[in-house]
């Protein structure tokens, strides 16, 4: 691994960076997945790099969604591996959610790998590696349209984070709740779901497991009223809100 | 190399993306060149994907620079031998410029392919491979701070595009006249840099060459007032001032 200046202003992003070189050293991530998280940094950084209000509303709707799911589910990348194992198999502990992986570049190999890394974070089950229970989704193209027919494929809450567009898009028009982790704003996977919480997974993740255990006492009626009241459009407006002042105030005081 | 799906809405950028893909198996750019790579895809998106009149304006400035100057050179990494191998050298040939291999995670494998990629697209001469020609710069950490002493250290004016912030500060005090290339007008890069392009090197590398050419027939006069007429402040806020257009029209019509 590259040594990181010590004075290096930006040393704390370096040293995240540095997390998904690791996974893709291991053979969790994609060349291509180093490429989309350069692309979320800089999101990040015109976000402030902080957990929005925004995000945390988006982040409470998600909670109550997954807590009022009948079969939850979430889809598991090379990303969203190598940066939080922990957290995903601690969400799903906390919501008795499946896990399964799913990859935009179908690689048996890393599949494996990424399976390994959540086994060790204490996964106990991980869909999506029998072809036996393969599943063909419409719409999308060969390798992507591959899902899991007791996963992802029998669910009515899918969690999606760090998810492409066009498959958001077929999740959605096969009736799935999509909720999505998701940097850019404007990106089609946030235009698509129906819950996107902008924020950075390694912040949002764990927002996202406290409110579960804090809304997982309340009824029914003030979960769905919660969901009820979220609104996607709004909050990617907010959240483009968030980053226009920051551009204002940056460009004053940079 | 992965399959890219043809109806997939960003295939172009896709596409660009697989150059530094390719670059990257070919040993020329490194695992964080692919999330800088990542980041700057971020910005040319806010950027509306196309060279802003700001850009143009730098451009020309940067020209005038580098036909005014009697040393220039061009400093190259990874990621812009394997974006632009071919206008490097069509640049350095129009201006009688040197051509240094300078790397931020030093390494003397990738050195060897960068100047092979080069010398393919028809450079005679690339400096920064010689140990006995090295000489260090002062501020920086141990390996980003050797520079050739037939190069950069003794050019006057530097072209470094995509560069990290350190060096371009560290390239400043040693008093050179830096000229870069970056997509975040936010960057430290970016701000302290004299002249910095925001733009796209695939895009402003031509832009570049042709601005020489179209420059280069103006007698030192004409050319130094360009330069005293351009501020790099006034361009950078242009450039932010372009994001939040575009974020104001995308949020509206997305």
């Amino acid at each position: 691994m590259a040594l990181i200046p010590k004075n290096h202003p930006r040393a704390k992003s370096l040293l995240i960076r540095e997390r998904l070189v690791d996974g893709f050293e291991n053979g969790v991530v994609a060349k291509e997945g180093l490429l989309a998280h350069g692309r979320g940094e800089a999101f990040d950084y015109l976000l402030g790099e902080k957990t929005t209000k925004a995000a945390k509303k988006a982040i409470k709707a998600a909670a109550s969604a997954l807590i009022l799911a009948k079969n939850p589910i979430i889809s598991v990348n090379g990303n969203i591996a190598a940066l939080c194992p922990k957290e995903i198999v601690q969400l799903a502990k906390t919501l008795d959610a499946k896990i399964e992986v799913n990859l935009f570049y179908e690689n048996r190999e890393r599949k494996k790998n990424i399976v390994k890394i959540l086994k060790k974070n204490g996964a106990k089950n991980v869909l999506g590696l029998k072809p036996k229970f393969y599943k063909r989704i419409p719409g999308l193209d060969s390798a992507r349209r591959i899902v899991d027919k007791n996963g992802i494929y029998a669910a009515d809450v899918v969690l999606v984070p760090l998810e492409d567009g066009d498959r958001a898009i077929s999740l959605k028009k096969l009736g799935k709740k999509v909720i999505t982790f998701d940097l850019n704003p404007l990106s089609r996977t946030a235009q698509t779901a129906h819950i996107t919480i902008i924020d950075n997974v390694i912040r949002g993740m764990g927002e996202l497991i406290l409110a579960c255990k804090k809304l997982s006492g309340k009824n029914d009626a003030t979960l769905r009223k919660i969901v009820r009241h979220y609104s996607n459009k709004r909050n990617l407006s907010a959240n483009i809100l968030e980053i226009k002042r920051n551009l204002t105030r940056r460009a004053t005081h940079g």
